[in-house]
């Protein structure tokens, strides 16, 4: 059964990381699957884009249009996308049908991504050499009803993994892999999950009593 | 071994038919296809594109790109798109490494497009309803060496369905029905593309003699 599992968050939430383990686990089930990451896409189908409002708004009009066509090709498709407006992401929603887009909302603090800037954006947005960038110059819309929220500051990545796996699997897409017992997933196939440091800055948070 | 094959020619000349009968032939046979397929992308992705030059092109640079992004999910990518300009398809071409993009030339003439006018377009255009219309206002250039030329005033729809498909086998496609030897394709996978009139209006050029 195809999905589109749209995860929306700032800039170092962990959106690509999340869409990419996912991926990974469902591919290695026998799950066709594929990830629309929108930094890649800004190198391809939306380069000619940039990052004013209008333009933003046109960048999730056409990745919503591409998931939808390679959901409809029997994929399913996990999509890393800041998109911070709730218009926008609405307009994506309506292209499908009841119970196929899965909204996830990688609700992973400022502060946090702003720590882990992995790609150095927040310091040059706070050095004023990148305009409009989303959580400092730019707003972020976040959702009011995601199917699933995930704060990878509080939630180790396979744990995030595991959740979204078993959204996927009540939303009839069907993984021999968690069949199999060997659920959430096979760690190798998280291997390139680790990558990502999760920082457990607020342990109280986490609600394990530590 | 995922592919692109580029069906490329007139308003009329069969495109999105074999397209959709290919298509049909290679999900049959289990292998994971889909149609892109320029008219219907024009109501969705590319619904803020008109038919000038620069709109054209942006058209053909989009559908190359959603085209790449399918290809590298796995799947065979089977484009109906007029993509009239040679600069337009050498891009599309080059986002692609060698011998993954076959270039298919469906290169049925202008009086037989025209004479079948499904759409009735070709009517349009000559009553000047329609502007720049490929063939009638608009020019077409031909491609100088496609992978594959198929006239289909000249030869059937499974004819032209076979070709493509030994093309594919060619290129690397693993065609379980053509290893079973029921070859070119079950006749029932083809029932949609015999709802296309094949109009045999000059048979020596069949080179039958007849």
């Amino acid at each position: 059964m195809p999905r589109v599992v749209w995860l929306t968050g700032l800039s170092g939430a962990g959106k690509s990381t999340l869409a990419n383990a996912v991926g990974k686990v469902l591919l290695a089930g026998g799950v066709h699957a594929c990830v629309l990451d929108g930094d890649n896409l800004r190198h391809g189908l939306n380069r000619d884009l940039g990052y004013g409002d209008a333009d933003r708004a046109e960048n999730i009009r056409r990745v919503g249009e591409v998931a939808k066509l390679m959901m409809d090709a029997g994929l399913v498709v996990l999509v890393a996308l800041i998109s911070p407006f709730r218009a926008d992401r609405r307009r994506a929603r309506a292209l499908f049908a009841p119970g196929e887009f899965i909204e996830v909302h990688v609700s992973t603090p400022l502060e946090v991504c702003e720590q882990r800037d992995p790609k150095g954006l927040y310091r040059k947005a706070r050095a004023g050499e990148i305009a409009e960038f989303t959580g400092v110059s730019s707003s972020y819309e976040a959702p009011d009803a995601p199917e699933l929220e995930l704060d990878t500051a509080l939630l180790a990545v396979p744990d995030c993994v595991a959740r979204i796996l078993r959204l996927l699997e009540f939303r009839g897409v069907a993984l021999p892999i968690a069949r199999s017992g060997s659920f959430p997933a096979d760690p190798q196939q998280l291997a390139h999950a680790r990558k990502v440091r999760v920082p457990f800055t607020d342990r109280r948070r986490r609600g394990d009593g530590s």
